[in-house]
C-alpha cells in the first residue's frame, strides 16, 4: 500500500507531489505552492511570525500522533497572529523528515496543519521539504489586523489584566505523559491538541486592548513580557483565575506539583492574557489583575516563587 | 569573554537578547522582534518563501564558517523571491541550535544573514530560537513585485530561454570539500557563500518574461519544473552555456567527474532562468536554448544522460 511506503521510497519530489496533492484547492492565495514562492494578495500591515516543533523538544512521536503534531504546528504560529489582535491568511511549513519515516505520517501531519489553519480560513501556501535525524517543523503564518496591531508594550497603570482561554491543561498533561501515563484524558488531550481562543485577538483589538500577548512560555513569563516591554508592574490576583479545575488537582496531587504552578507558569495552552482600559474588558474575558506603577510581575503582591516559565536551553 | 559562553550558558531568553543587539535598528519593519509577530507594511502582492538548511545535510560546519553559513541561508529565500520577479522586504528565521554551541557563533551566523539581506534592502524582523541537536535553520522571505509575478508556467513555444548568474561552481566547491581539500579557492568560495544575480529578477519582469526559476535543484531539473509547468518542450544549446570555467575543468579533471554535469545538474548558485519571446532578453542574460511545443527537456535535441539535479532523499 502507498501508505505503508517511507519518504526515501518515494523521495523528496514524490513526497512533495503528494502533500501537495493532500492540500486542499487554494481560496485566498493567488499562487499557491509549486512556484518559487507564494502569491498573496494583502493590503495594509502583514503580520509575520515563524515557530518551530522539533521532535524530541516539543514532541515525541510515541506521544503524541501525527495529526495532532500538525495541529500543534499550526497553532503556534496561528496565535501569535491573534496574539497581535490579527488572523493568519497564509501558513507556509519547513520540513525536515527522516527517511524511514512513513509517508502517512507526513500527510496526517499535514493533515492536522490545514484542519487546524481552516479554523480560522487560513491554508498551507508553501514550505520546503528535506531530509533530516529528527522531525523539523518550522511554520509561518502570514496575515493581516483590521486595525493598529496590539503590542506588547501598550500597557498603562490603571489598565485592567485581563484573560481567557485556558491555563495550565497542557503543562498537566506533559507532566502525565513524562511519567507514563495516559490519563486524566482531559488534561492529555489538551496537551495534544491546544485550542487557543484565536478570535478573542481580533476582538481584543476592536475593544481596544492596551497590550496582548499569547500564553506560550507561561502566564507569569509572558505578563511578565508585558510588563517589561510596556514599563510598568503587573499584579495578578490568583482568586480571580477560579477554583484549580479538577483534573489538574488530580494531577498535582498525583505527581507531588503544585496544581497553581500549572496555572502560573504552564505554557501551550496558547491562551490570550490583555490589559484594557478601566471599564473595556469585552464578554468572555476575565479580569485577573492589574497595572501599577512600577516594574516587574506580583501575584498577589509578592513574587512568585517559582519558575516564571519554560526556558528551552533550561 | 562573552564570545566564548555556550548558547546553554546564556540561555534561550539571553540568546534571544544578544541575537536581537546584533540586529540593525529596523526600517522597512513597523514592529520588528520582539512581539508575537512582526508588522510589515506591504501593499498589492505579497510574496512569501521558506527554505530550510540542515547541518549535515546542507551544510557542515567544519566545511564552512557560521558567516557563510548565514549568507546561503538568506540567499536561498532570497534568491526565490528574486525568481518571482520581486524582491524581499523582510526575513523571519527560525534556528534550532546544540547547547554546546558558542554564542559567537550564532551571531556570526546572525551577521551573515543581515549582511545577505542587506544586498537587496532586507532585514531580519523575527523568528524562534530553540535547542536541537544539530543546528537547523529555516529562513522566511517575505516581499513584493512590482507587477504580476513571474511563474514557472508561463513559458511558450517560440520563447527564448536564457540565464543569468554563475553554474556548477558551488557544486564543483562541494566535490572538492567532500575529497577533504580546500582549493581551488574560487569554487570552495562559491559554495561557500553564492552570488545569486537579485536584480535579474525584478528585470526580467520588467522585460516581460513569461517564466522565471532560480536554479537551486540544477539546471536540468530546475528548467524541467518550467517545461512541465508550461507544458512544452525546452532545449538547451550546451555551447551556449560558454567555454567550461577553467577552475571547474580542474576539479573535473581531479575528481574524475564531466565538467558539463556541474554545469548542467549543479545547484546552490541560485542562477536565474528565464523564458523570453523572441527578441526581449534583457542585457545580462545569456540565450542558452528555446521553447519548443512538446514536452521535457534535451540538450542539443537529447536526453542527458545523468542525474537531473538534487533528490534530497536520494
Amino acid at each position: 500500500m502507498a501508505s505503508e511506503q517511507t519518504v526515501s521510497e518515494v523521495g523528496e519530489f514524490g513526497l512533495i507531489d503528494r502533500i501537495r496533492a493532500a492540500l486542499p484547492a487554494h481560496g485566498a492565495a493567488v499562487v499557491g505552492p509549486g512556484d518559487d514562492a507564494a502569491v498573496l494578495d494583502l493590503t495594509g500591515r502583514v503580520l509575520v511570525s515563524t515557530d518551530m516543533l522539533l521532535e524530541g523538544r516539543h514532541f515525541r512521536r510515541d506521544w503524541v500522533e501525527a495529526v495532532d503534531v500538525g495541529h500543534r504546528a499550526a497553532a503556534r504560529s496561528l496565535a501569535d497572529l491573534s496574539a497581535m489582535g490579527g488572523t493568519t491568511t497564509a501558513l507556509t511549513v519547513g520540513l525536515g523528515v527522516p527517511g524511514d519515516l512513513p509517508v502517512a505520517w507526513v500527510l496526517d501531519l499535514v493533515s492536522g496543519m490545514v484542519e487546524e489553519a481552516a479554523l480560522v480560513g487560513a491554508e498551507i501556501v508553501g514550505g520546503d521539504v528535506t531530509r533530516s535525524d529528527s522531525v523539523v517543523i518550522a511554520v509561518t503564518a502570514v496575515g493581516t489586523c483590521a486595525g493598529p496591531p496590539v503590542l506588547r508594550s501598550g500597557a498603562r497603570a490603571g489598565d485592567q489584566v485581563a484573560l481567557t482561554g485556558r491555563l495550565g491543561w497542557a503543562a498537566a498533561g506533559l507532566a502525565v505523559l513524562g511519567r507514563g501515563f495516559r490519563s486524566p484524558r482531559a488534561v492529555v488531550e489538551a496537551y495534544r491538541r491546544p485550542s487557543p481562543p484565536y478570535a478573542a485577538g481580533p476582538q481584543a483589538l476592536d475593544a481596544g486592548a492596551t497590550a496582548l500577548v499569547d500564553v506560550s512560555d507561561g502566564l507569569l513569563a509572558d505578563l511578565g513580557h508585558v510588563a517589561s516591554a510596556s514599563g510598568v508592574h503587573i499584579d495578578i490576583d490568583p482568586s480571580s483565575l477560579g477554583e484549580i479545575p479538577e483534573p489538574l488537582a488530580a494531577v498535582a496531587a498525583a505527581v507531588g506539583a503544585d496544581a497553581l504552578s500549572f496555572v502560573l507558569t504552564g505554557g501551550d495552552d496558547h491562551a490570550l492574557a490583555a490589559t484594557f482600559p478601566q471599564g473595556s474588558v469585552p464578554d468572555g474575558w476575565a479580569v485577573i489583575g492589574r497595572v501599577l506603577e512600577g516594574a516587574g510581575i506580583t501575584v498577589s503582591g509578592e513574587s512568585y516563587d517559582g519558575p516564571a516559565g519554560h526556558d528551552h536551553f533550561a
